[in-house]
Formats: structure tokens, sequence, C-alpha cells
């Protein structure tokens, strides 16, 4: 499982664990992650696969934005995004919308300013974006501490 | 960042750790998961976006495939999930294609009831594929092991 250049292709694994739905989850390179069901199906011995999603959105959200407010030349002292996915209530039960509220900390980014990198992050360079595009509702706020 | 009911609504946070890209995943009850870009823009110090986007993909297809083939009454005596997916050249780099090989050990599932669950996973079951659906092809192959 080599992945020789990752601007081109991306290699996973998952294993069985244990005679319920746990597995892990391998990358090359990188300490193996837990991954679970909740009860009654799984014991919550892991993050669970829409967990991961929400972690996948919300990183690459944040690495695009931390990316451009610097070569913006904004201070980024500080930069956390809570995601809530408010799933369906028939199968697939995936969610119907999803809840991004991005907290910057900086000294001299507007709210403006994070809201335009937001916008511009969403619309054309993160890719798990586009890949839930048009299936999912993506509702983003922002905040800015000083 | 309590999550009552998984059920209904799932809660995660990403924190920024360095002056990079790394960031550290957070979900109430599991240790933390470090996520981080590949270099020059980081450096490796955890699992991509994307390759989060894998796990949770593939994650979410042998949770279904596991449940349904024990419901079947066929031996789940092993299950691993590969994906590898291929990265468009232009912005926002997302997948094109992912591609998945399932490969189930069981004395007595065939090959064509581990497809017919693959296929039902896909297309009824799998929360994470609708959310990635007509975004990305995805393709499907299955091996059993005796």
């Amino acid at each position: 499982m080599t992945s020789p250049d990752k601007s081109k292709e991306l290699v996973t694994k998952v294993t069985l664990v244990n005679d319920r739905v746990q597995f892990e989850g391998h990358v090359d390179g990188q300490p193996s992650v837990a991954i679970d069901y909740a009860p009654p199906l799984g014991d919550e011995k892991g993050y669970t696969s829409l967990e991961l999603l929400l972690l996948s959105l919300s990183s690459c959200l944040g690495t695009a934005v931390a990316t451009f407010l610097r070569r913006m030349n904004r201070e980024v002292a500080g930069l956390e995004i809570m995601a809530r996915g408010e799933r369906k209530s028939t199968h697939p039960t995936g969610f119907h919308t999803i809840h991004l509220d991005v907290r910057l900390t900086s000294s001299d980014a507007s709210v403006a300013e994070l809201e335009k990198t937001v916008a511009s992050a969403e619309q054309s360079f993160c890719p798990v974006f586009a890949m839930v595009k048009n299936n999912v509702e993506i509702v983003t706020t922002v905040d800015v501490v000083k």
C-alpha cells in the first residue's frame, strides 16, 4: 500500500477487527484510526463513518481558510471549525444539512475577509465540498475573536 | 460538545495546532485524530482530508456488508476494503473516480452474495455513498477468500 504522489492518488484500507462492526483504518505512514458504529450495531469504540465525513469536510475548509488568510498577510492565531450534521430519518440516513461554525482568532482579519475566504474555499477550492455538492445543504457561520 | 443521539445528529471539531495546516480532529469520547496535508503545504503529520473521506466511504460500506452477510447467516471471518481515489488535475482537486476493492474471508458466502450485499449497501443503505452520489464515479470489485 504505497501512495507515491498524493496530489494524484490516495490509498486507504479498512479492516474489520471484531465480530461486530469495528474497523481499523490504515494509511501508509500514519497510526491507525479506530472506526466503529454507535450501539446497538456497534460499541462506539471509534469514529463513525459520518463523523469521519464531517472531519474530512471541516479540515478541508480549515486548510484552505488558513492558507488564504496567510497569503493575505492576515494573522491566524487560532482556527477552529465545529461541524454538526443533521441526519435524515429514512435510509440512507446521511446528512440533509451540515452546519459549519468557523471561529478564527486574529488581531487583524475582519469578519468580511473571513467570509470571503470561506466562500472562495467552498465554491472553488475544497475538494470535499465539491464531492458532496447538491446532495447536502451546507450552512456556514463565521466569527472572529480578536 | 455533546451528541446525545447519534442517529439524529453528529458533532465534530477540528482545531489548528501549528503555524502550517495541521489540525486535531475531536469527537466526544474518542482520542483525537491528527489531520495534515502533504508537503509543501503541510508536513504529512496526519490523515489528509481526502483520506478521511475514503475511510468514511469504505467503513460505511464495510459496516453494511458485514451486517447484511450476518443476517443471511453467512460467516464473516475477515473483511477488508481497500480504497483508491484518483484526483482531478484542476481545482477543486477532488476524486473523479474512487476504486473500492472488497475482500471477504468466508467459508460459505459466494461471490454473487457478496456482490448483492455490496450493491444493496451502495444503492440504498450507505449514507456516505448517498452524499457523494453523481459527483464521483465509484467502481467496486469484490473477492471472496475461502
